[in-house]
C-alpha cells in the first residue's frame, strides 16, 4: 500500500492534472469505477495504471478482475493518496491512468462518417464533455476540436463526457481552415451556427451528411468558420433568452440531423 | 463607501447566499451588471438594493440611471466587499438584492400556457438554470420547480439561466401530485422523460398543449411521476451513451414541442 503522496508513480500521475503534462505524457487521469471500467473495455484506449483505496478494491471486485485480464498494474493507495490524484470531492477510490489516443483523421474519415461535429475555440471543458456525450448519444461519427480550444482530456471534461470519450473518435489539434477543407472533401456539407442564420426547421437537407461548427460560449464563431462554411444555420429564439448555452444548441442541433437521417 | 464587510446592510445582503435566509427575507442575490440589468426591467420583480464598486459605478452608468429612475438605493462598496457578497471570482463590480417573485400558479394557468416544464426533485442549480434557460429560449410558457428541488434563487442557479428567471413564470414549492393534477385540469397532456418510453420521434401530438416532467440528473424521475402521467417518452439514444443530461434530454424535448406547435 502506497501511503505518501510523494511516492514517484503518484507523483508522475498527479502532474497528469496539468495540460501541458498530459500532453508530454501522453496521458490522461479519469476518475472513478464506472469511468474507468468504460476506458478498460474501449479499443482504442490503454489503461497504463490504476490507483485504488483498500475499500474501493472491496467494492469493485470486477472492475480489479477486468484490468489484471488486460496486464494493468494496480496500486493500492491510502485515501489521503487517492484524494491527492482526484479532481473531485468523491472520487469513489479509483483513478486510472489512460493513454491518450491517437486519433487519426484520415482513418476515420475512410469510414465515410455523415454526421460530424467540430468545436471551434470552445473553453469550458464542462461545455465540451456534455457535448461529446450528446454527440454520442445523437449517434454522431467523430468530434473535432480546433486547435485553440480547451483540452477534452482535463478531469472536468472527461467527467462530463459520462463515458462518451471512449465511445467515438474524438479528433484535436487541427486548425479550423484545414479541417473544414478536408470534411468538405469528404462530401460533408458544413453549417455554421450563428445567431442570423437559416432557422433550424427550415433547413431542408440535414439528411445529407453534415458536419456542425458550434463556436465558444462566450463570443460564438469567428468570422474565418462563418466564411469558410457552405450555409449558417440558428436554432430559432422564441421566447425573451438571448441564447442558448452551447451545450442545449449542439443537442437541439444534433438531435435534428440524426431524426433527419433516420427518417 | 462602505469599506467593511461587518456593515449592517452588507452582512445582511451576504445572508442570502443561504437558502433558508433567502427564504426568510423573502429576497435572492444577482451578480453583474447585464442580470442585474434584466431584474431591474422585468416587472414582476423588484430589485431592493444595489451594491457596486467605484471602478462599475463609472463602467456601468446605464445601470445606475435605471435604478435611480426606480428609486433603487444605491451603496457604493469596496472591491473587498464586493468580493465577499459574489459568488463568482469576477462579479463585475455589481450585486443586486432582489424580492423573490411571487408567481401564484392560477395567475399562469388563466392565461391557458400550451408549453410547460416540470423540474421534479432536481439537484443541480447549473442544470436548473440552463433548462429554466432553454424553456426561456424554445418560448415556454411556465416552469415549475416541485417541491422537493434546489431552490431556484440560488447563485449558480441565477447565472446558469442567464436572465431568463426574469422573464418567464417560474413556481416553486408545489408538491408533484398536485402539479401534474392542475396542468391536466388546465388542458394539457402530462408527458413523463424515461428511458423505456415511446421514441420523442414517433410522438405525434406536440402540436397539443403540452407539460413535461423532467427527473434528477441521478435517478431520473421517481415512479409516482410516471404512474401520474399520460404517457412516458425517450429522447431516443442512438450511439453508446448511456444518456443524456437533463439539460441536453430537456433542449430536444422543448425544441421538439416548439417546432410542433408552430408549424
Amino acid at each position: 500500500v502506497i501511503t505518501s503522496p510523494h511516492n514517484a508513480r503518484v507523483a508522475a500521475a498527479r502532474k497528469l492534472r496539468q495540460r501541458k503534462q498530459r500532453a508530454a505524457a501522453d496521458a490522461f487521469l479519469v476518475e472513478g469505477p464506472h469511468a474507468t471500467g468504460q476506458a478498460l473495455t474501449a479499443g482504442t484506449f490503454a489503461v497504463r495504471e490504476l490507483f485504488v483505496t483498500a475499500g474501493a478494491a472491496e467494492r469493485e471486485r470486477d472492475l480489479l478482475r477486468t484490468a489484471a485480464a488486460a496486464d494493468v498494474p494496480v496500486c493500492l493507495v491510502t485515501d489521503q493518496v487517492l484524494e491527492t490524484l482526484a479532481d473531485t470531492v468523491t472520487p469513489q477510490g479509483v483513478v486510472a491512468v489512460v493513454r491518450t489516443p491517437r486519433t487519426s483523421l484520415d482513418d476515420v474519415l475512410r469510414r465515410r462518417p455523415r454526421h460530424v461535429v467540430v468545436l471551434v475555440e470552445a473553453a469550458d471543458p464542462g461545455n465540451v464533455g456534455t457535448v461529446i456525450r450528446t454527440a454520442d448519444a445523437a449517434g454522431a461519427d467523430l468530434v473535432m476540436l480546433t486547435s485553440d480550444s480547451t483540452d477534452p482530456y482535463g478531469g472536468k471534461c472527461v467527467r462530463a463526457s459520462a463515458g462518451s470519450l471512449f465511445h467515438l473518435p474524438v479528433v484535436t489539434g487541427i486548425g479550423l481552415a484545414l479541417a473544414v477543407e478536408r470534411l468538405k472533401g469528404a462530401g460533408l456539407q458544413v453549417l455554421a451556427t450563428t445567431t442570423d442564420g437559416t432557422d433550424l426547421d427550415e433547413v431542408g437537407d440535414l439528411a445529407r451528411p453534415t458536419a456542425w461548427l458550434f463556436g465558444n460560449e462566450a463570443h460564438g464563431l469567428p468570422a474565418e468558420a462563418v466564411a469558410l462554411a457552405d450555409r449558417t444555420v440558428r436554432v430559432p429564439i422564441h421566447g425573451r433568452a438571448e441564447s442558448l448555452n452551447l451545450a442545449a444548441a449542439a443537442a437541439v442541433c444534433l438531435y435534428a440531423t440524426a431524426s433527419a437521417q433516420r427518417r
